[in-house]
Order: structure tokens, then sequence, then C-alpha cells
């Protein structure tokens, strides 16, 4: 995922570049400092007000999410549930304790620990959901936060245009300088259009199906610990818990009689 | 939150009036009273045509609650719920009354003391949860003034550029006022998507993510009432109220054992 | 209601004319037949193909509606259900029957009549909360009538442009008469924004809140009826009722101890 | 329904004609071939393309369905149930199988079918209730095919016009043509524009009530067959399925004590 | 299916080709290198900072069911169903052993083993279901790839358009080029439309309806294996699965006395 998301972003903005020298354009054409401002700037503003500065101040830390997803292997983690349900056959449930020092996953360890706790099914899965409903709606918020610039930026690049237009209207007798106005004027509509189409947009969709994964993931471990804890049988554990992959991934973790 | 606010409105504007002056412009340019009208009359008209007065009239402490907002401390409340829970445990659910008073949030106050009066749980569930959903859809509701405010503005500012158009196109004879009469005309448009852009949907995209907290707050002490009354080990009960914080809000709350 | 709404449209209204004649403009420049006809007698062949004659027959009731709405005071509500917990707990059910004739909101009459008779609790609540459910998908689908009408406005606005447009272009000889041929050409989209912005959607919302308002009232009737009959505690009745308002409405209902 | 379908959809391009008449056009230059084919037939291979053959061969199907809905009268259908109600309550539910044959509506007739073959209850709601979600979800879909339609038409129109932009733009030198150049261009986002709100979109808004008019039929039959088969006072049906009605349809069916 | 896929994208295209040429442009006017670059490249660069490279690459299979959909007959599967109750019903649940092999629908194979296997029939019912939700979240999920895509290619359209205007009003003084400019900068929104409408944005409706159907003959399944393991009367599971299907495709399922 770090390769595209970069590769991606940076492949973008040379297009963009090469689609202004091939047609003979100059990359100056496209540089002006105020219409940087008022787009940028201002859509900014728009989000300082739209959201506490404490909640901003986490964007960077959801940019770096998309740089580095955590890496949720289901696979792996459903080969660990069944190996888990397979020694705690053997030697009970206590018997687990000891391996949960090797997980590293915090939400699996939680769950594992509550297991060998012996706390009651019902509140281990309650405790399990509410993490996973507000993980979810956190998520989202954030998410939202992309997506709600994303809708501010064009709308603050149409907001310089409309500036711009005004001023040359009025100053209409100069008329060798109309079309510099004028093309300074639609830059802002274009900084607006590029910040939200290929930088905010996207970003926002790639933290949205990183959180669908780890829901994936979390689902499992809940269906998983609680299957754990009513001593199901492993090859039945299994079969639940296969049912969460789509059938391509499934097939190196069913032998024959599986399938 | 509410200096990011209050920076970001007022930056905002700064960044719109350099940006005007900046290109030579001046502020006169952008001040056409008629076109006030129009755009934030025309479109307040709208708006007293979709609510009764007595919602509108909400509106300036809808504003204030943006500017500030109640302090909620999800941290705080769940160290307060735990210690009221280890109380309890050592001297009964009763001992509980003497601390009420001390409790200011009245949301949490009510629910304490419907403990104390033994009510029914379930009841105390249905009361609680009543409250907390016609909280989140009258709130709901009063941020939709703000949205639909938001789409009435860019739509006055529409109908005014319209009626600049029809104006300039019927009077085209005059060459030399075309320019000034279509700024004009644009002016309208200018300040509808301001209105909106700056003000109305960041005020709005506040409100919410306040109610979104104010609803998670809620939703915390309806589950720790809960388990209050039924007389949850502490050590559990702060398992199951953590479970609705971030992980990095954890850190202070949990020691070593329960990570 | 009442009268924000009647002040809003003609306000709205004349807001629009001074616009224009302070700009030097003339009603008469605004006002042309055709364009009127292709405006909103096109949007309303178009609502005729969207809906049966006789849903439409309806309109001019809900215009009424919004008109003077109905006046349902959820305060005076919780009152009375209180005063009939209270006399019931002394009296018995049967003693509300002679309080049934003074009630004369419908559904309220409704509800108590069937505890009177002793209907089966889980009976009413079915019977209520189908009335309830139906009455909300109705309304919004007359609402709906509104929101299209809203969007199609300004489709056939334009529309009726585009027409103008063609024709316009098709005869581009003569200078002279472009910019009044442009000029009628943009009318039909102002009519359609005007009908669109200033009365139908704000129409729609406005029957949207009264609806809520209803819902709300009828749930309290609900949920006050089951009550009524389960025999509960007036005081906790109350609780329960007061639940449902929002904060500043419960001060006139709770005296110090309820609080 | 059927005589409002028609004159809106009649009328609607009636008033089209007259707007191009009365402003001195002809209908001649409304018409292009090329442009007809570009906006109606590419748009209709991009649903070739969005849905299989066998399902856009319905579509006549659902036009006919717009214009001949089936008669559902509820009130009918409540007057039926209760009169079923009585008979069986006297002469036990076997006695319905006479009157199934006089059943015409499929619905009906096959839930009472079930009551009089003594299926158990809940398997009885489950097979109505399938059949109603199953019909609600296929209905939404075959409206959805309209609304995709309706949605690509405009879009087929703006390909069009763009198309003859760019073939204008290229041939700029003969300044004479630009003028009929640009009008055709025009064309063929005024056909998109005309086919999807004057015929389209509607038509999809026309099925959607009729779906919803059928659900509401439906529904009163799971309920009243069910209750039919519980053997329910007749009076309390009659009150249960009085409720899925809005207030002024009930007056016929209540005597003076139900109201 | 997979001949109108084919013919509505084949025929859309020579659509357009022909709108070309009759108006007397030629295809070369329509094609520009570095507008394929900045609206294809650029919003697929956008497409890769949005999803992970292993999802994209899964993009080529989407394209591959849309063309070969799999035959879910679901006629066929009720009969199948119901021959199996019929034959478990004289022979016993373990008679259907050897039937099993001959399934060749994975999903159905499962089910019945499970039956064959003798599995608690919730567990059934869970491990199926979560298949089912986990594949229509999957397919939404890939769906939401190309929406996403049709969504961008506009935008990335426009943004190549805003890149050309900038271009040519800062190089105005050249009138002669002023035409040919503006042409290859409206190209690439003309790109972007056609990507859009023609191809991604009916492409995702295609997939939408194909697992609409997936899921339909799955939730099937679901309830016929359940019924069959509990033993229900083949009739009676005939007129279970029966209301699943359109009431046309059930006259080749039922005999007179079903109807």
């Amino acid at each position: 995922m770090y390769v595209g998301f970069i590769v991606g972003l940076v492949l973008g903005f040379i297009l963009l570049v090469y689609g202004i020298l091939v047609a003979g354009g100059s990359l100056l054409m496209f540089w002006d400092l105020p219409s940087v401002i008022i787009t940028f700037g201002g859509s900014w503003c728009a989000l300082m007000v739209s959201y506490p500065l404490s909640i901003l101040a986490k964007m960077p830390t959801y940019f770096r999410i998309a740089l580095f997803p955590p890496r949720l292997n289901a696979v792996d983690l459903i080969i660990t549930l069944v190996s888990f349900a397979e020694k705690s056959r053997k030697e009970g449930l206590l018997a687990l304790e000891d391996d949960i020092d090797s997980v590293e996953e915090p939400f699996l360890k939680k769950g594992l620990q509550c297991v060998v706790d012996s706390i009651d099914p019902e509140l281990i899965r309650v405790i399990l959901e509410i993490e996973i409903d507000e993980m979810a709606s956190r998520h989202d918020a954030n998410k939202k936060i992309f997506d709600d610039w994303a809708g501010l930026a064009p709308s603050f690049g149409m907001i310089g245009t409309l500036m711009g237009l005004v001023m040359m209207l009025v100053n209409l007798n100069d008329k060798a300088m109309v079309g510099p106005y004028l093309a300074v004027a639609i830059i802002t509509t274009f900084y607006g259009a590029v910040l939200a189409y290929l930088v905010l947009t996207p970003l926002a969709t790639n933290l949205d199906s990183i959180t669908g994964e780890e829901i994936l993931y979390k689902s499992i471990v809940v269906m998983g610990v609680l299957s754990l804890q009513s001593g199901d049988n492993p090859r039945i554990l299994k079969q639940k818990l296969v049912s969460f992959l789509p059938p391509p991934m499934r097939v190196s973790l069913l032998d024959e009689k599986d399938v």
C-alpha cells in the first residue's frame, strides 16, 4: 500500500507538470502566491471553524497511517486462533496464558486476556464490540475531516475566481490585461480542484479502506475469542472464521476435506 | 475549541481581504448594499418560511455553544464512575447519596439519583436512552438549520446574479457599463459562497462534532450507571468504560495489569 | 409559526423587487408569460407524470397545514397524562372514562379509549405504533412532492434557457437583439430558482419539522398511555415523559426534587 | 392515475412547442438527427452496459404499469378482511374456503389459502414477508433503471455539446457559422434535459409511489391474515387495520363508536 | 448479459464517432495525447492514492465478471432443493451425501455438507450468513472503485480544461489560436465524461446487479438448507422458496394447486 500511495501522489503531479510543459506552458504561469493563500489558507480557516484544534492536530497522524498502514493479516490470525483452539482443547483455556505474551496485536491480546481471566462471555462481547464500534465511528469522523476539506477546497477556489472576476470586470478598460487577469482568477479553481481530487478525496478513500480491513480483522477476533471460550471444535471454528474471507484467500487455509 | 473557532473565522476574512488588496483591488469593489440585502436577506426569508420563529430564535444559542462548547471530560467521568463503584461495593449504593450533590453534570446526576432511588434498571435505561435519543435528534434538527441556510445562501447568490444579468443584457447598448454591471451581478454569488463555505457549513460541522462528543459522554454515563446498580466489579467496570475511548486516552486510566 | 411563514414569503418577494428597482431595473423586465408557462407549467406537467392527481389534489391542504400548523403542546400533554395517572391510581382506570370526552386530540383520545376498554397492552402498542409509522411515511411522501417540484423547477428553468439560447444562436445576425433575447432566455432559470429556493424547498422543510413535532407528541402519548395502563407511579411517569423534552422546557414541569 | 400521467406527458411537450412558437422559433430549429442519436442512442448504449438485456426488455412493462396501475383498494380490503373475521368467528376458519375463490388479488388469495391449510402462523408470516421484501427490492431495482437513464441522458447531452464545441472551435474562422454550430451543440443538452426531467425522472417517481401503495396493501393483508388465524375479535381487527390508513379514509370504515 | 455489455460498449463508441463524422468533423480533432495522459493518467494516479495496488490489481477480474457473469439459476436451484427435500424425507438426510458431489455451486455444496455433517442449525446459519454478508461488502467495495474512478475522471477532465484555459488566457494575443487552444482544453472534459458515463458508471451498475442476483441466490440456499435440515414438508419448502421469485418465474415451478 505504501508504494502505490506515494507513487500515485508523485506521478499525479508529474503528469500535470508534463501536461503544462508539453502544451508550451511554463510552471510559472501556474504559480501565484495570493491564489495559494486564498485557496489553501481560506479552506484551512474554514476547517479550523469546523473542528477543534485538538482534532486537526491529529491530521498528520492520519496521513502517516495512510502511508504506513497497520499490517493486519487475517489468514495468519485465523491460523493463530485455530492453533489456540487446538491447544486449549487439550490443555485447557488457562494453557493459553503463556501464548498471550507472544501476541502483539493489542485487540487480540485483550480478548485472549479476558478469556483467560474467565470473564463472562456476554461481557467480553460487549467490551470488544463497544471497542470496534467506537473505533469505527472515530475513524469515520477523522476521515470526514479530509472529506470536508476536499469539499471546501474547490469552494474556496471558486470564491477566489469570483474575486478575480469582480476585480477584472471593474477594470475592463485595460483590454490587454483581461487575459492575464482571468488566468490568475482561474488558478484558484485549479488549485482547489487539484488539492481536492488528487490529494484529499483519495486520502479519505484510503483511510476508509484501512478502517474496513481493521473492522474485518477485529470481527474475526471477536468471533474467534468467543468460540475459544465456548470450547468450539477447532475444525468448526476454522469453518466459521474462514467465512469472513474472500474465496481465493481460503485456499491456503483449507485442506481438501474442508472445501 | 474556542480559540480555533474565532481564529479560523477572523483569519479567513483577513485572507480574503489580503487577496483583494494584493491584487490591487479595493474593499469598496466588494461592497454593494442591495447585493447584501438580496443574498443575506433573501436567504434569511427562505429560512423564515422553513422554520418557525421560535426555533430560529435559538440560533444565537447554537452559535454560543460553538464558541463555548460544554467541557465533557470522558476520562474524568470514568475515574468518577469507577470511584463510585468502589465506594458502593464497600458501603452500599445508598452511600452514593452524598456524592450526588458534588456531581455537576445534570445527566450523570439524574442517572445516579435514579440508582439511589432504586428505580428498576430497565426503567433507568429507558429514561436515559430516551433522553440521549431526543437530545441527538434535537441537535441534528438545529444543526440542519445552519446546513439549510448554507444551501440557500449560494442559491440566493445565484438568483441575485441572474437578476443582474437580465438587467445588464436588456441595457447592453451602454458598452462601458457592462463590466461594472457584471461585477455587481457576480458579487451576490460571492457573498453567498463566503457565507456558506466560511461561516455556515463549518459552523454546522462544528455543532455536529460537539453533539458526537456529548452522545459519547452520555453513553458512558448510561453504561456506568447501570453497571453501578448491578454491582459490577470496579475493575470490570473500568474495562467496559475504557472501551469507549481511543487507545491513546486509555493510557492515563489503565495501570500495567489492565493493558 | 403562521406569522413567520407568511412574513418570510412576502418579505422575500419584496426584497427581490427592491433589488430590481434599486439597480434601476423595472419589474416589466422580469415578466415574460411564455417563460412563466415553460417553467411553472412544464414542471407542473412533470409533477402530473410523477404523481396521481388524487395525491396532487392534496397539495393545497399541505400548504394550509404549513400556514396553520396543528398546535401540539407537549408540556400540556405531559401535565394531562400525569394528572390522569394520579386519578387512575386513586379511582381506578375506569374513572378515566369521563375525562376522555374532554380530550380533543384524536390520537390521545384513541389511546385512552383503548386503555379504558382494557385492550391488551401489546395490541395497544401495535395499533398506536402502526398509526405513527404510517402517518410518518404518508407525511414524508407528501413532503417529497414539494421536494420533487423544487428539483424540477430549476430543471425546467434550464430547459427554457437552453431553448432561448438555441433560438438566439440561430438568429445571431441581428446583433441588437442578442442582449434582450439572452435576457429572456435567462428569465426561465430565474423563475425556476425563485420558485424552488424561496417557496418549495422552504415549504418542504417546514412540513418536515411539523411532522417531527407530531411524531414526538404521539410518541409521548404511546409511552404515557402504556404507563397509565401498567399502573406506573405518576412521579416515575413524569420522569419518563420529561426525558422527551429539551431541558429548558422541563423547568415548568419539574419541582425542585425532580431536577 | 392513468389520465394525469398521459395528460402531464402530452401537455408538457405541447408547452415546450408553444414556448418555441411564441418566441418566433420553429420546430425545425430543434430537430437534429445526429443529436438525437448521440443523446438517446448513447445513453441507451450506456444502459445496455449497465443492465442485462433480459432486464431492459421489461422496461415497456413498467411503462404500462405506470399507465395502468393495479387498483388496490385498501378500504375494500379491510371490509373484506373484517367480514371474513366475522364469518370465521361464527363458522370456523374452514368456512372461508368457499370465499377464497371469489378473491381475485393473488397475494390475499395465497395468504387465505395458507390459513385454511392451517399452516403454522410463523411460517405464513415468513412466506408472506419474504414475498413483500423481494417484491419491494425487485421494484426498486426496476425503478432504478429509469433513474439511471435519467442520470445518463443529460450526461450524454453534455458529451454531445462538448463534441459540438470542439468542432466549432477548430473551425472558428467561419464567423457566420458559429451561431448555428453552437445552436446544434446545445441541442443535445436540451434533448437530454427534456428526456430526463419530463419523462424519465417523473416515471421513476411514479413507479415508486405505486410500489409504496402495493407495500401498504400487502402489509394490511399480512396483519389481517395473521389476525384471522389467531381468531382476533373482528372489532379489534378493524381497529388494527384502520391504523394503516390516513384519517380521512377511516371515516367510511368506522361507525361512531369506533372513532 | 455478455452480449448486451459488449454491444452497448462498442455501439456507444460507434455512435460518438458517427456524431463526429456526420457533423463534418474528423476523429483527429478528438485525439490529443497530453489530454489523454492528464485525464486517464491523472485519474488513475488518484485511484492509486485511494486504494492499495493489491486491490486495484483485481479490477480486470471484475471487468471479466461483468463480461461473463456467473450463471445462477434460481428456478433450477429451487427444483434441486425440493428434490433433495423429497429424497431426505424418504431416505433420511444422510442419503444426500451422494448428491453433494453432483452439486457444482460451491455455496450450495458447503451448505449441504454442513447438513450432512449434522452441524448445529444455528451454526450453519451463522457460517452461511457471514459468508453472504462478507461477500456483499467485498463486492460493494470493489464496485466502489469503479464508482470512485467515475467521479475522478470528469474532475481530472475539468483540471485539464482549467490548465488549458489558463495557458490560453496568458497567450491571448494570438487571436487565431484561441479557438484551437480552447478546443484542446475542452477535450479533457470530453474524455473524462465519456470514460465516466459510457464505461465506468455503467460497469459499476452492472457489477451491482450481479451482486444482487448472487445475494438472492445465496439467500435461497440458506433458507433451503435450513428447511432441509429441520425436515420441512417439501411442498411447504417450495412455497417458502418460491416467495423469493418474481411472479412470472413462479409459473414453471407451481402446479395448479400451488398457485
